[in-house]
């Protein structure tokens, strides 16, 4: 028995999926060892947007540790840090004309939700999140309550309270969204609905666990609409799709939407040492007493080094307009699966891409046929019926085409298997 | 203005309390950016036992990321991973005949903590957690309803549920703390009491935020008796005086008990990088079913490479023992101003230790002035009356000893002042 | 200053409505202590189907205490209870095929919803319950959560948990009022929805004090199936609109339903001495333990004595036909105040109608004036905006002709003034 | 089968206890419909303090209805109402300069204590209530929340939250129930207790249903005392033990407290008629608004009727004189069972006393035995163990006597049979 079998918790599970030990890994490529290399499509679930071992993020974090660079600073005050802040004040904020501030916290997703909501909570005086189905935001128990897949619900022991469910928005029948989130405008204004106005809104603009669903720009200014008249929070989710993943640096740049709250983390700190990072508008920080939300790990300058290194891509345009061209690659080498009824469909922007295969069962056996010829790649969504196209943004088109080969390929062997 | 005043949210604590930049750090020494040298008895809460930019850990690291090691993995399975688990396995596990899994969260103390409940609410169908006054468990919903301190709780902006607080021991009345378990036991065999058996006790053997307070031993095999009449879990919080902080590697190393879950974090790293890991008896742990709690960050490698590092100070007894000898070292320097009255008690044990101010505005000028003297001191407990000394386990014999000094004299010019 | 203005709580609310001393009552009218008469078209809320001081009833409660009969028996055996029970057996549920249990309870419509509750969240494991917008089901915790007015909700000082409200069915739009169910539906099924199917569907058939809003045969059919298909109770709250009101024993006589319980309470006990009682389907009945819901007055033997005369009525046609014919000289003498659009719609079913004013302001002066003019008349709804007719069904139609007469002028006295 | 064994909850309990049908009653004795007469130790769990039947209230009763009086009001102002009122501020408030007003709601102990608990939050803006192990308050949801007994408990199927249990006055160690309160004290005082003051303590002076357990002068007193400080309301639930029981009005008229509410029940509608009143401080109750707690039932005007004849009771000493004699005369009888150690203590004031037979089993046979030589009687108490005598403090005392006789005979005969 391997010291995993032996020693490592039940609960392990992408150590089922990919079934071998991994030595060493560069931008899109992991090898394992038996020297078996792989094609990753998976990037961290959405961590790696800039690489395995991004070489120029890596050397900024060995000169920085080879000059005693601080490392671990809590919310002390340190020069990575700062030259961080600056960097994404001029690089991602001052173009974007956004007045928001930088919060920093326990270094993962769910800490993230949990500090916009409780920032939410105590600005409106309100309990009530309003979350949307298949939404996905974190394990912790304030942001698992908002969290819709049930495996992971049932999984708290306790009751999931303060938050509710709504209906994502729906790309085969976009009206009845927009109608969906107008009856929710009725029930706030009526007295006697039973329902009152949320302390927030908590949204993905893509819902990349949930399975990659698209909300489209109307629905989202439906949101911030309704989200502005009953005096609610929009708080954008963006710890898997921003940071460029969509092909721009937040998910919902060309929404024409202005959220209180974005909830930052995988992508942030650029190389997959952990950052997690809210900007919170001004009106709504100052709710916060010095100290209200604290978090050991909340000053992570590693984080800071490489973070820092990732927003250079954002200077200019040459990553995003590749990510577009990734992203028609994508759709071109895999659009005759749709048309030949192998996939049921193709959805996501930039470069996160679904390929829904209608059933888990089936999404299981390519992840398996794939990795087994050298690909890595995720099921999502309800059943993890979803592939999840997420390689870095990085990927050399070689390797781009080289892993997409191998998953059509799996595609129409485990369809033919099936038929 | 600076970067921070312009754009970090007001929650920023720290770096209020430290208003400087830090560039540079070694072992108990940092650096700020006009070359000013600060001892420090602070050590990131408890984090960096082993110094700053411990150097065997950073050589291991930058060797790691320069043979492009895989930096980011979540629960797969690394040989970095491998070597981290089989090292804890030799070095901790086996000589304590503990047969415990190691799972590996979010890596942050509270996303443990909330594993810990969310695992011990599971497999006793049970809802309530018994957590004590004073203690300090995280800032996540579910954690945080264990935390006891009032700043945090009113912060959450929703009922905290779930848990409630009974007495930690109490040092001068160590009779009334063992009735106060044995009131418990009486109120749970009572069906007509209104209280039930809790799924789990959730304690640190010393309360680091809450003020140093020691947990007698007497204390707490009560506890764990108490948690076994009841089928209740014992979780021993660890995260801030684990890892050698007391001493030895567990907190609770000669108190006899087998707790069902240790949690841990800070120091598990080494060098300050995130990571946590829960201990969890294979009898418990068989109640998770795969990927019921997840994390994006769950699988660290440079801290599992400066972790296994870390673990090599325990394979002899060389910290263990200097340990004792500075914890004696801060007693006799220090056992003044108890004497002479500037403080009411020191207490602790290992390398963390409190001076108890009796008063916060006190306590908050010696950490003041010490600052000014060039030494790093975090002052914790109600009202944050207790000055906590937690310098690096390696601290140098001299740069403790000056420390000290400045923190005596500090504690002397306070006291005058204010006569 | 009154006895009343003395020493009445606050909390008084119809003392303000009708500002006089009552003394006397009999069948539609009630006496002030200036000798004043007043017809009644409130009827206790409901309560007095079959008039003030019904001689039938009032004869045999004399007769039965003249003769000593035991008036407060717990729920312990008495002669009286026998008979009610054995005559609302024969006169109800065996015409039904009912085999519903009849368990007895505190005697307010609000204890019999919190047992009804009760037991649809112990049968089925599940705690959440869905109710609907403008439903009211009373004032302890567990019904209050589930009565939608904001007014009644926020008084209740914590948080209401574990009821969920949805859409009521929507006169206006029936076809999306069925999508709504169809809605929920899919929502139970998907596993990603964060929704999941309740312990039970808590529905008045129609909302009396929510309004007069009459739900449709397809909606309650289509809302029965829903409850079905996902295991969940069907619980009809008929404590108003049950027991003859609108023109057969339950409101829900002619729609193909069969509720698992049934609330009744109001009109039970004949002559507005309290009583209540839920109608249990004997495979949910089981689940109830003995004494698991108790209460000191659920044996009310002089409500089992009235009760079984109001039983009486339901043995022949005569009172139900006269309901009917009552309903229409409602609507032909009121019809024509919507023609002239002082009314914007006249709605309700059998003697229970409400006129939609659409302002609580005009209704409120509406009430104000038929009072003066002797016409008691309470206001319902959202902002007090509808007015509810609700005579006692036993009202004489030259009662009730005399009273319209005052309420059509009342109308156009205020319409015209606000003119 | 009989009517019941056919057609009623298997939820029903007395009619288990006692097995047949009762037909008349008379002051302290009830006839079966076999003629069986029973001497009434039970007296509807203490609703009759004044008798079965009490001819001055039935004469009341009847003639008020044979002159058309109002019976059912809501909260509109009848004559009865005002009547009840005025002789209750002449009677009972007045003499003990007591300001308090009249609060009526649904007439059930449970519907008085949710509508206390209600306002008591409402007016501190603080959720937890504090009641004690072994209290009992009710079964609808609020109230159940309060109260202790695990079996009711388990039956809400809904986690019960936002109120805590402490210690009920321990009479075998007094000191450590006053040290248990100065314990809350000092949890309430330290911010980091992670235990908050209450909105309200809410307490039985003597716990009848719990097992007859009697809070002391003392602990009263200091209970008062950590309200006050704290800003809690102090609400006595004297529903069982208040009317008289004791041997006085209120069951706390002797201990030198002023509770902010009281909450009335049972034995304040005289005759067993259902009715339940708060006396709220007008302090607190002018916290608040029109109709924010309503009950239909809450204007029983038989209950007004037979109540103010009930207050005649307390215009002199003579029935309060005679529950004294009355209760030395079941010491005097029962005392020689504690002697010979058949009964492990006899405890109580007043007429409401307890056998505590230390087992549940044996206290059932007693209990049993009692009915089949014709004496009603009830057990409380944890398990059962607690022989409940509450007759009418109006029983003759030689139905006393001969009550006394049979219970001491089951004793014994129970005890040998055991031995």
């Amino acid at each position: 028995m391997s010291i995993f079998e032996q020693r490592e918790s039940s609960i392990r599970a992408y150590a089922r999926t990919y079934p071998t030990v991994f030595v060493t890994a560069k931008n899109a490529r992991q090898v394992d060892d038996k020297g078996k290399e792989y094609i990753d499509f998976f990037a961290g679930a959405g961590v790696l947007n800039f690489g395995h071992n991004n070489e120029r993020m890596v050397k900024a974090m060995v000169d920085y540790m080879q000059n005693d660079g601080v490392l671990h600073s809590l919310d002390m005050q340190t020069d990575a840090k700062a030259r961080f802040m600056q960097k994404f004040t001029d690089v991602i904020l001052t173009p974007r004309n956004m007045p928001h501030k930088m919060q920093f916290m326990g270094p993962t997703g769910t800490n993230a939700v949990e500090a916009a909501m409780k920032l939410a909570r105590r600005a409106t005086g309100r309990h009530q999140v309003v979350a949307f189905s298949a939404g996905f935001h974190g394990m912790t128990l304030g942001a698992l309550a908002a969290t819709a897949n049930q495996y992971f619900r049932q999984a708290a022991g306790v009751p999931l309270l303060h938050v509710s469910h709504e209906l994502f928005d729906q790309a085969h029948d976009p009206e009845a969204a927009l109608q969906g989130l107008e009856q929710l405008a009725e029930q706030y204004r009526d007295p006697s609905s039973g329902v009152e106005p949320p302390a927030a809104f908590l949204v993905e603009t893509i819902q990349a666990e949930g399975g990659v669903n698209v909300a489209s720009t109307g629905w989202m200014q439906a949101l911030e609409k309704l989200a502005k008249e009953f005096g609610s929070i929009l708080i954008v989710d963006d710890i898997q799709v921003g940071c460029g993943r969509t092909g721009s640096y937040f998910s919902f740049d060309d929404m024409g939407i202005n959220p209180d709250i974005i909830t930052l983390a995988k992508g942030i700190g650029g190389v997959g040492t952990p950052m997690a990072m809210n900007l919170v508008h001004p009106d709504l920080d100052k709710h916060w007493s010095p100290g209200e939300h604290t978090g050991t790990f909340r000053g992570q300058n590693l984080s800071f080094i490489a973070g820092a290194e990732a927003l250079s891509y954002f200077e200019d345009d040459t990553l995003m307009s590749a990510v577009d061209v990734k992203a028609q690659l994508v759709r071109d080498v895999l659009g005759p699966l749709v048309d030949e009824k192998s996939v049921q469909e193709i959805r996501g922007r930039g470069l996160i891409l679904g390929l829904d295969m209608g059933s888990g069962e089936v999404a299981a056996k390519v992840v398996q046929r794939c990795f087994k010829q050298g690909l890595m790649l995720g099921a999502c969504g309800s059943g993890g019926r979803v592939l999840k196209i997420i390689p870095p943004l990085t990927i050399p088109e070689a390797d781009l085409t080289e892993g997409l080969e191998i998953l059509k390929d799996a595609v129409r062997f485990v369809m033919e298997e099936a038929a």
